[in-house]
């Protein structure tokens, strides 16, 4: 490839509209253009990268013995109202009427789709297990198109679908996928995380997000130093704490006539807010009052308080039923002689604390020194709270915090779909059976902008080798126009795609500065320089972008480095 | 790849509402399924054929120097109405309203959208001439969607999109283009002809298509024997014919009391169609009255007599209109002695006529050995009519008639998208220039179907080896599951692989009756049978999809025949 034949159209100002750096530099480097609001044209350098992701995408989905098929982009609203989504997708569901008034989506994701496919072709469980993807573009109708492709409208995904006649086929299919994702992103080179979303209603974990690591992600994400455990903050888990020590003090009202928060009642009282516990009211659907207990330097954590049986669409306790069963207003509020029998649930930190601090239920006061079972009645405890930094986790490592970006997603999403659609096939008793449903989703286009926030620095792009636009760059510094630079750069560049290489000659005839500015800008692992001066010396410039400095090496020593 | 593992699925059945064979056999070979009027399901088998369309065509595409890009599908309404397009386009484009109340096309074609990214990216001389290509799945709202993926409403398509500073630098293109789409159907294995499409504005023939020869195909084309010319009916120009013989009789007038047609009137008088006239009566723009006439055996093609001068949008003349100008009613009317003066237009042929008979301008009457010149003015001469196969090419050959699927389509657009889109560059002389464009189509599904209406027969399809899901299945009979044969079958799909070969391995344990009723449904080219009995006589069974018989052939015999 000879970039002077390449459209390749960099620019050096920073778009207005652009938040993200992979936005931004994706932008300057001309691989996307904007249409309208969250639609992008792919440059074809840009193209080029995103086709070496579904390249990998796709041999690694081949290797897991999925099959590859292509469904309608445009798909039948009766179609939809079969499984009741036609109304419940809600506004992202880009709805479409044709010339003679029939209605149509613009297909978001596929189990429809791929379940109509499914019903008409598969009849037996001898078909069965099978898995069907496509790499096909979607269409999401964000109310705020932002980032780029990141967040676009309009994008390319790789979603999968795999059909069974039991749960433990889709487990094993569900745990094949989560193998073959884990390859793609490795192949990748991208630093990963596999994080559980949810706990599973069908085997095991049924739902796995994958995330790429970036400062820049909207997910909060914690995992283990001692394995691979990895979770949204939301649903990670920490060890259990240490016992509960022995009680030390008596318990004692304290004066805290402003401090309402555990942050000032522990400035007040010179404690450390890890002996203070915070009391959230909350209300259950069924109208009871409860009061959540954590220490003072945790959150309650909404998913996990509201699984507890009872809780689920708690909501938050209003002024007035907190007077009611308290007696007193928030601020000032604690587990201690309620004025009503209130169900109270603790933490497992809050639980194993003694000698805490809580509001007294009486305006301006707190209690000091207190100790459960004593005091009051061993709570209720559960884990109901977001894990922070710095905790034990359950394997004996340490939890860190991280921000990710969600590139993938396996789900076993086990017979809503094949029911509601009525997919069955005759078992080995010639019986009819509603299949089991795994789905595996992968964000192809998201996926390079999600590369671009983990591998760039001020100069630009920094690719991983596998999803770079050439893996080297032989930059060719002739401008005498001598055919011994030229016939010696073409050369290099035939020499080095007969090794596998990925190699482009950029023979543009900018001047240094810039051609190295966008060679640099876009990303390329490896640039080489041949020049008369080098030549003369019998060396190549050679620099790897994530070096600081080019090196002079001699063609063997070049070949060994790029071997 | 082992058809064990693939989702293979064919029926017996014939579709009731395919008409096409292509329509009836992708369905029976279960490589699409319908999923609403329109709209289908590419199976994995149905892929496979599809990705190898694509690849032959994005190769050649890259040969030729174009640089593949992508365009979202979902395009914004004010770059339709920059254009007119978005009214003119007609109810083919699929309007859809986004959840904020904006307007957008599914695009049916890009000439928009990439003129758009073109006047972002281009600004100097010195990036043109350009290619961008993409393919790209369209969206065509057809009021009768009908032969399955031949006229679908959603299709994959390749456009190409040239940009120029010049008309000769387009005129270079596009021949560029002619050669690569060549290229193209030649690799995919096709009869096909290039055909005038109509003259052209810019440049030589300024519009191409493609046609896959058919009996099938919606378009009548001729082409000559002699040479490559070929052009649709409507476009198709013949040789002149042979000068005008010398008068032999005098005019006279006989008597057709019921014969209104130059069938019946030649079949009273005895004579040949071939001596006859048929006269058509029109009325131009203007209003003025005109007669063509063509000999009694052609056609008047309104196309060619609608770009003589003065003839644009003329209409047939009504019968008032007809007496008042030649005293007669239409079944008699003739050049000879009207009423009022007339403009009288002779096609060629007509015109190199001596003795002929035409209507008498009298009702019941015909007036025979009419000469021009003598009898009547000469005319005004003219190609108006259609040609008939059997007629002289004017490369000296001879005209036939064919039928054809139009699967490419190359064109000179000109300025016209440029500038109503302000696309310039800035020239040598820093001036801004709108630049020329051509486009370059190909309907990448419809060739598959296409494909088949020329190479099917009664037992399914028969692939091009190109296009074939696979060139060789190498069947399995192995009712014993002797690990003797199991091993030969692997053995031999290897070595296959290694000479290059695309090869499945059919070990689905059918019988063989069903197992080569697939295989020859699906149409591949190569078929090989390895069986016990066939291992013990040291043979393989080989037999090829156009083949009426199989053949046992030793290993070194088989390599060489599918070498």
């Amino acid at each position: 490839m000879r970039l002077s034949q390449f459209h390749l159209r960099t620019t050096k100002e920073t778009p207005a509209d652009a938040e993200l750096a992979s936005h931004k530099l994706m932008l300057r480097a001309g691989m996307i253009r904007k249409l309208a609001s969250g639609l992008y044209s792919w440059s074809p350098l840009g193209l080029r990268v995103l086709r070496k992701v579904e390249a990998i995408v796709r041999e690694e989905m081949n290797r897991a013995g999925a099959v590859e098929l292509l469904l309608p982009t445009i798909q039948p609203r009766e179609l939809w109202e079969e499984t009741g989504r036609w109304e419940k997708f809600g506004g992202q569901l880009l709805k479409i009427t044709d010339r003679k008034e029939q209605h149509y989506c613009y297909s978001p994701t596929a189990e429809e789709a791929i379940t109509d496919f499914a019903r008409q072709e598969l009849s037996s469980y001898k078909q069965l297990p099978v898995n069907f993807y496509q790499i096909q573009t979607k269409f999401r109708d964000e109310i705020r198109p932002r980032f780029g492709v990141m967040r676009a409208r309009e994008f390319l995904m790789k979603d999968a679908y795999s059909f069974h006649l039991d749960d433990a086929s889709l487990v094993a299919e569900y745990e094949n996928m989560k193998a073959a994702y884990t390859r793609i992103f490795t192949r990748l080179g991208l630093e990963f995380r596999a994080v559980q979303a949810d706990s599973g209603a069908i085997g095991g974990d049924a739902s796995q997000e994958f995330h790429v690591i970036a400062d820049s992600g909207e997910d909060a994400l914690a995992f283990s130093t001692a394995s691979d455990y990895a979770a949204n903050v939301e649903a990670a888990i920490a060890a259990d704490p240490a016992p509960r020590p022995a009680a030390s003090q008596a318990m004692h009202k304290v004066a805290t006539p402003t401090q309402k928060t555990c942050d000032a009642v522990a400035e007040l009282l010179g404690i450390t807010l890890q002996q203070t516990v915070k009391s959230v009211a909350a209300v259950t659907a069924a109208g009871q009052f409860v009061l959540a207990l954590v220490r003072g330097d945790h959150e309650v954590n909404d998913i996990k308080l509201g699984k507890l049986e009872g809780m689920a669409d708690y909501r938050l306790a209003n002024e007035a039923e907190i007077v009611a069963h308290l007696g007193a207003q928030p601020g000032f509020l604690g587990p201690v002689a309620p004025q009503q029998a209130i169900r109270v649930i603790a933490d497992r930190d809050a639980a194993a604390l003694a000698d805490f601090v809580v509001g007294a239920n009486e305006n301006g006061f707190h209690l000091a020194g207190v100790n459960w079972g004593r005091d009051l009645p061993e709570p209720e405890v559960a884990d109901i709270r977001n894990v922070v930094a710095g905790d034990r986790a359950r394997d004996g490592g340490e939890l860190k915090l991280a921000r990710g970006i969600e590139v993938g997603h396996v789900f076993q999403l086990g017979r809503q779909y094949a029911q509601a659609l009525k997919a069955t096939v005759l078992d080995e008793n010639g019986k009819a059976q509603v299949m089991a449903m795994g789905c595996y989703g992968i964000g192809v286009s998201r996926i390079v902008a999600a590369a671009i926030e983990q591998n760039h620095d001020e100069a630009g792009i920094i690719w991983p080798e596998s999803m770079a636009p050439w893996q080297v760059v032989v930059c060719m510094i002739n401008p005498k126009n001598d055919p011994a630079v030229t016939a010696a750069a073409q050369d290099l560049v035939t020499e080095l795609q007969a090794k596998g290489l990925d190699v482009a000659l950029d023979d543009r005839g900018l001047r240094p500065g810039s051609m190295f500015a966008d060679i640099e800008l876009i990303g390329i692992p490896h640039r080489v320089v041949v020049s008369e001066r080098g030549l003369a010396a019998g060396t190549f410039e050679y620099r790897s972008r994530r070096a600081s400095e080019a090196e002079n090496l001699d063609r063997e020593q070049l070949l060994a480095r790029l071997g």
